[in-house]
């Protein structure tokens, strides 16, 4: 397993492109958060697909290294993402993951996506991560 | 319908942010690529996987777009993702997308995403997009 | 809306080929049972796959016309699922779904499938059903 | 990898219930046919979805069994299934299948599926089967 402070400092070290904030993470779980401004933003004001897909992406990983610890071979092999509503341009992407299977190989989880504030999701994933084998050293 | 030069012309005002250049659309179908650099990377070398899935999104709708006109308001309601192997972390990546289904409301196409010049896919993706209603003015 | 026993009198004259029971529905959910036999089984012992995503597109159906009423031409549009745990051969498969949204032509919802009696999901799927427009006669 | 006549007697003793016919099979492609009856026949004459994902998922399972052998114990990891177009009351479902990618551990497929003698498909499956581990005797 790992802790928020880990997993934070883990994507810091390893994901220096990601501006993606873990807020919680743990109890097979993990909360996280994308700010929004013009560069997540289409024109209309529409969050852009792609941001909330990587929001769900990385909320589905975070939780995953909760359980796990840090593993960064753990890779997305599968992602199916519905979207909702119209997110709000002007509120913070949340994504809540819940993990749904942890298995030796493959991880599934899902993740609801939202506007901060607003409680009808704007998105709704589900995805699953290969887990790589352990090695003993 | 609309041409490969309206299209980019179109994406380089409405989606200034967007990195993925047209290379060919029209025949119900697009070709995009996305060059790869440092901000594209994961360390270890893999392009990450929201990368890819903006490469299919940005495929998908410009072979929509190709079909029914520049239509800003067309949105993804859903996608969905299977990664099938490590792509180089020194080539462009390029989208094939196919239509599969232009509706009055709803379009369906795949892409297969490709490390320019491997011809084995390193992901694939099926995904809607809605059509909003046309308006007489 | 539609109760239980209307869902069920409904499935059971336009339906007639289905073997799912409706255990409850409501609240935007429904549970749904489909009794396991020879019929249902893969050799090995294992439930077959098209019988897990016939108990998530009925959980799914019945689930919306506890919303919207008796609408027989709700159809599906896209259903993802994903298989977790092999399931018992022993033991009636019980799906729960609980509905994402509800809009004016689309409705989405997710289905958890167990083996009866045991808390760790067989598969999870979710699916999209288009519901046609009203008409007024 | 299995034949055509191979798979056939494969199906025929170990899945009795199977109602689909293998057609062909090889070059990691498999066509298979599904009579229409009244036992797939939803009323209004809508054949049902859960037959259009057994066939599918078997179109999948097929071809990759011509691939890798008569592999009993392959099973659906994940199945991804967009409903186009309402098919035909009057004639057979043909599923075709490509697949995308054969590993070690997982087979990735796609699924066109017809109504015969109509081009334009009626559902596109993509697929994932788990392949177990060879065993050494």
């Amino acid at each position: 397993m790992a802790t928020k402070d880990q997993i934070r400092d883990f994507m810091a070290s390893d994901f220096p492109q990601n501006k993606c904030l873990v807020e919680s993470v743990g109890n097979q779980s993990a909360t996280i958060r994308h700010k929004i401004g013009i560069d997540e933003l289409r024109p209309g004001g529409t969050v852009s697909g792609p941001v909330m897909m990587a929001v769900a992406d990385v909320a589905l990983y975070v939780a995953i290294l909760g359980e796990i610890g840090l593993v960064p071979l753990a890779v997305t092999t599968n992602l199916n993402i519905n979207f909702l509503r119209k997110p709000s341009s002007e509120k913070d992407i949340i994504g809540k993951c819940k993990l749904i299977k942890i298995g030796r190989s493959l991880a599934v989880g899902e993740v609801t996506l939202f506007s901060e504030g607003n409680n009808e999701p704007v998105a709704h994933a589900v995805g699953t991560y290969s887990i790589p084998p352990k090695r003993d050293n």
